[in-house]
C-alpha cells in the first residue's frame, strides 16, 4: 500500500498545481530532435518531418489497475508502455508524451513523484520526451491519461486494413503471461487478506508478474523488421488478448484467418501456472490480454526472412473473407473464433 | 439532472466498448488535409508540413463542472475549447482533438452521445477533425480528456517568454464574465435546492450564463493579428484569471509589468452582476478565470495596426523585470499583482 512506503506525507495543496509541475518537471531532459518546446508553455510544440501517429489511452484505479498490489512507479512505467506499444503497432518510431493525472486528495506529493519515476525512467528507456500535460484534483482515486506521438514515413506506416489473403500471421514473444502473472496476484491478495503475516512465496512467478506489473513494448520489432528488410501488410498491438486483435485485423482487411493452436508461443511457466490454476493455456493466450506483444502480417514471399527468427512466430494466415476466421486445435478440430478479450465496462467479456 | 432527459437509457454494457465507439463515430467526417488517418487503428495519423503545438487538459466531475447546472453537450462543447483555446494561443490553427472519457455505469449511451453532440459541434465550427481517443468505465463519475494538435510556421509560433521590455500588453474581447456566471448557476441552485417549485429568472444573465456554460474560444484573433500584420511578440489564453497569467507571461520572459485598472475591459452585465453580489469587478476580472481571451504582447511599433479594434484592448505595458508586476488603480494608486487564480487543489485560492 502506498500509504507505508512514504513516510514523507507533503499535501499536494501545500504545492498547489504549479508548484508540483514545477517539483515533477525539474531535470527533466528533451532528447529528440523534434521536440522544440516541451512542458511550460500554452502548447508544446513538436515539428515531425515525416507523418506523426497519435494515441491516447486512459487508465483509471480500480477498473485498469489495484494499487493494492501495483507500486505507482510501476504503474507510471506501465501507463507509458501501453500507449507506446500503440505506436510501435503502427511501424512508427515513438518521440513524445504527454501525461495527465488526476489525483484525489489521499495521493502526496511524494506518490505522485513516484507515479512520475515510472513514466520518466520509461521515457528514458524508449527514447522518448514527456512534453506536457495536465495536473489535477479528482473525487476518487487516480486516473492515468497518456497520448504518444510517433513518426513514420506514410508509406511506411502498417495499418490494420493491409491484410492480402495467403499473407502469413506472426506474433512476437510469448502469450499469456501478464494475465496468469494477475491471477497470481489476485490470489496472493486474497491469502494477504486471509492472514496478513503470511508472506508470499511468489518466485517461481517472477517472469508472469514481471510481464503483469511492468510490461515492456515492443520497440525492438520494427527495427527488427527493418533491418530484415520486411515490410509488415498490417499490424495491431496485443492489448485485448489474440482472438479480439485478429477479428480487428480481418475486419479492418476484409478477410478471414485460420490459426493453429499448436503454433501459439507459450511460455513454460504460463503452462505450469494454467495447470495450477485448472486454466486452459490457449484459452488464455487467445483471451488474456495485456501482452503488448505485436501481432503482424507478412507477404509469403518474406517468410525466408524471418524464418528461425526466436522473437518471431507464424501461428496462422490470411484467407478470403467467406473462409471466416478459425483455430484449429491440436487434435485438429476448427473452432470459430469469436471475441474474448477484456472489456472494462462488463469484466466479464461480452 | 441528466436522468430528467433520456427517457432513454441503454446500458453502456450492453454495446460494450467498442460498441460505443461505433455508435459515437458514426457519421464522423474528417474535414483537414493534414488527417491522414482518423478513428479506426491503434493510432491516428497526421501530417502537419509546418510545426505541430499539442496541448492537452483534463476535466473532472465535482472538480470542474457540476452536471446538476451543466448539460452534457454543452460540458461536450466547453471541454473541446478550454484545449483549443490553447492551441489558439499560441498563434497556431488548430486541426485535430483525440477525446478520452472515463465514465461510471450511471451514465447510459444516450448521456455519451449528447457529451459527444457537443464535442462534434464544436469540432464543426472550429474546423477541428476528432481523430481518436478512448471510451473506458469508471468507478465513480465522467472525467474528459482531451488532446488538441495545431499547425504553425516555427518562426511564427507565439510562446510566453517573447515579452520585451516597452512592449504593449493587449487582451480580446472582456473579462470576469465567466466567473459571475458561475456565481449566478450556483445562486440558483441553491434557490431550486430550497424551492424546487421556484423557477429561475435568469433573463438579465444569459451573457454570463453562456459564458460559463458554452464559452467560445478566440480563432478569430490570429486570423485577425495576420490580417493586420501584427507579430504578437508573447501570447497565453486566460483560462486561470488576468493576474496569474500576467505572472506567467512576466516570469516566462523575465520581464516586470503595469496595467491599469480603468482599461480591463468589463462587459456592463458584469459591472452590475459583481454590485449585485458585492464583488469588485476588477477583482473578479483578475481572478475569476475562465474567460478563455487572449492576452498578448505586441511591439509598441504595431499599435497604430490595431488601435480603435473593438475586439483589443490595451491594458498596460511591459517594463524591466526589476520593476516588479502592478496594477494601477483609478485613484492612482500602485498595487503588487499576485496569482489569484483558481487551482484545482484548493478551491480558495493559493
Amino acid at each position: 500500500m502506498i500509504e507505508d512506503k512514504n513516510p514523507q506525507r507533503t499535501p499536494v495543496e501545500q504545492l498547489g498545481e504549479f508548484g508540483l509541475i514545477d517539483h515533477i518537471t525539474q531535470n527533466l531532459e528533451i532528447g529528440n530532435e523534434s521536440t522544440l518546446t516541451g512542458i511550460g508553455d500554452d502548447a508544446a510544440v513538436i515539428h515531425h518531418n515525416e507523418a506523426t501517429v497519435i494515441t491516447t489511452d486512459m487508465l483509471v484505479e480500480g477498473v485498469h489497475f489495484d494499487l493494492s498490489y501495483v507500486p505507482l512507479k510501476h504503474l507510471g512505467y506501465k501507463a507509458v508502455i501501453v500507449n507506446l506499444s500503440d505506436v510501435y503497432a503502427m511501424n512508427a518510431v515513438a518521440k513524445q508524451i504527454t501525461v495527465s493525472i488526476a489525483i484525489s486528495n489521499r495521493f502526496p506529493v511524494e506518490a505522485v513523484q513516484e507515479l512520475y519515476e515510472g513514466v520518466k525512467l520509461a521515457c528514458k528507456i524508449y527514447g522518448v520526451d514527456l512534453i506536457g500535460g495536465d495536473t489535477t484534483a479528482s473525487t476518487s482515486g487516480l486516473i492515468i491519461s497518456i497520448t504518444a506521438l510517433g513518426e513514420q514515413k506514410k508509406e511506411d506506416i502498417a495499418k490494420r486494413s493491409g491484410v492480402q489473403d495467403g499473407d502469413l500471421l506472426v506474433v512476437s514473444g510469448d502469450l499469456g503471461a501478464a494475465y496468469m502473472g494477475l491471477q497470481i496476484l489476485e490470489r496472493e491478495k486474497a491469502v494477504f487478506k486471509e492472514n496478513p503475516q503470511n508472506q508470499p512465496d511468489i518466485e517461481a512467478y517472477t517472469y508472469l508478474i514481471e510481464r503483469q506489473l511492468k510490461p515492456e513494448a515492443r520497440k525492438d520489432i520494427p527495427e527488427l523488421l527493418r533491418k530484415l528488410d520486411v515490410k509488415p501488410t498490417a499490424m495491431i498491438d496485443l492489448s485485448d488478448g489474440l482472438s479480439s486483435e485478429i477479428i480487428h485485423l480481418c475486419k479492418s482487411s476484409e478477410v478471414g484467418m485460420t490459426i493453429y493452436e499448436e503454433k501459439i508461443p507459450l511460455d513454460p511457466t504460463v503452462i505450469n501456472a494454467c495447470e495450477e490454476f485448472n486454466l486452459d493455456s490457449t484459452t488464455i493466450a487467445l483471451s488474456g490480454g495485456e501482452d503488448y506483444e505485436l501481432l503482424f502480417t507478412i507477404s509469403q514471399n518474406d517468410y525466408e526472412k524471418i524464418k528461425g527468427n526466436p522473437n518471431l512466430t507464424v501461428i496462422g494466415h490470411a484467407l478470403p473473407a467467406s473462409s471466416g476466421m478459425h483455430l484449429v486445435t491440436r487434435g485438429g478440430e476448427q473452432v470459430e473464433i469469436k471475441a474474448l478479450g477484456w472489456n472494462s465496462f462488463n469484466e466479464t467479456g461480452e
